[in-house]
């Protein structure tokens, strides 16, 4: 797949009316091929983290963003299914609290950040502070206009200092949205995820957009760059986005670290110890 | 399963020589027939997790200490597995840091404890606090001692503000912790988990064991009990896990958050949102 094809390059600004949510294009086969394709990039994609454990060097930070029923919750699911739980975490940031309305934007955001060995999903993130405080009108010009590059340079100063950056916007349309209210409707187990003020911001829709397209062209730099992922098709946004962790995991070259000196003297010993118990069937795992 | 005969009854101290961690009789089939059994319990907790989230009303705390090699972390995996990473966080402790060592032990704990819809699972506890300083005689006896109480009342504070507390030992015995050491030297991509210092704490492990025993006697409590799980068979002590956790997360008797008034109304409205795009056949999920 040539997912580079997704990329907003910092160079050429993108117009989100010329990208198709519907694009499944970079995947010859349909739905179920791409599910399967999934399974192996899920196996691919464990290992990769537990490597990455492992070395205990690098870190990987993945930001999802999009509208409502987007899909960042279904993605995080899907690509990150069956990833040892102690290596990811997900950083879920909803309405602020007092004590994180104290402090600038990105106090909380910093906060969460990946420690070495560590993968961390951004479910939302400090992009929201430049997305509805501009289509609401909830703060001057001023003061979310010089966030974009107090963004840029956070992030520039996360990738300096060692951690991989990976920028996600889950692009659906207006259309596709209404279905998954209605499949929310419909599901009483899926009732509680409603909330009616999300119909509202179907009416700020192109406000919405061209706040993401500016944050997108002002955002995707060389460190950190931005994906526009078609996301009408559930199947294909998840193939795409496990096409890209995987193969930044790989790109991150990491090694198991190096087993202690001596490793045969120790692995003798041991294998003494096991002989000396009496000769019995190793136990069933 | 009888799980309750795994309790550490707080009137009733148990002596860990007297518990077979080979046992697995409370399962009539063998390692098989358990494994798919744990397939069906995944997919409770998973629905369970959903339903803890969605509530957003109580907690869980999952504590689990063992021995080296004792399966902690294959105890994560195999129980979780599938589960909502948004929902569930695991907290290792490890050797503290400066800022942790500034405090008192359970300072670290309850940072780490669940907000309100969240599982949390510690992999290793404030229960290292009463077992290497008392083995290795890090901390004079008066230091030590008083830490079962702490224990207890914390956990109580806990439970009482809404907490659930489960407790694991994972009992393996040293013929099985040999061979799992074997299984790291051999495999070389386990190697990095391998420690010689890990060995020298086997020249201790009677200590170990009645620090253990007087640990479970103290703070198995009404209210924080401790089970000790038979973990030779990693298929049983899985198998046992997964029954307390889904039996816990059933007794704490959630339930999804009611829609929104006017359900009916909404419902509608969206219907005819999605009918006014042209007639297609929805896309695929």
């Amino acid at each position: 797949m040539n997912t580079e094809k997704y990329l907003v390059r910092p160079d050429k600004p993108i117009r989100i009316s010329d990208l198709d949510p519907n694009d499944s294009s970079e995947f010859e086969g349909k739905k179920k091929a791409g599910q399967a394709a999934l399974k192996e990039l899920n196996k691919e994609i464990e290992e990769l983290q537990e490597l990455l454990y492992a070395e205990g060097k690098k870190r990987l930070l993945v930001v999802l963003q999009a509208m409502d029923t987007g899909g960042k919750d279904g993605t995080i699911r899907a690509v990150f299914e069956g990833v040892n739980p102690q290596g990811v975490r997900v950083a879920s940031f909803k309405v602020p609290t007092w004590l994180e309305l104290a402090h600038d934007y990105l106090w909380r955001i910093h906060s969460q950040t990946p420690r070495k060995g560590e993968i961390v999903i951004f479910n939302r993130s400090h992009y929201e502070d430049v997305l509805a405080v501009r289509v609401l009108n909830l703060m001057p010009e001023e003061v979310w206009s010089k966030r974009y590059q107090h963004i840029r340079e956070f992030e520039r100063l996360l990738v300096d200092e060692g951690t991989v950056v990976l920028k996600f916007y889950l692009n659906i349309d207006l259309e596709e949205q209404a279905r998954r209210f209605l499949a929310r409707l419909e599901e009483p187990s899926k009732n509680w995820k409603f909330n009616p003020g999300d119909l509202d911001d179907r009416a700020l829709w192109g406000d919405y957009m061209l706040a993401y397209e500016d944050l997108l062209n002002k955002t995707s730099t060389e460190w950190a760059p931005w994906y526009v992922i078609p996301s009408n098709k559930k199947w294909y946004r998840n193939l795409l986005i496990a096409t890209i962790v995987r193969d930044t995991l790989v790109g991150m070259k990491m090694q198991y670290p190096a087993p202690p000196a001596d490793l045969e003297q120790y692995y003798q010993r041991v294998l003494e110890m096991v002989q000396s118990y009496e000769e019995k069937e190793p136990e069933e795992e």
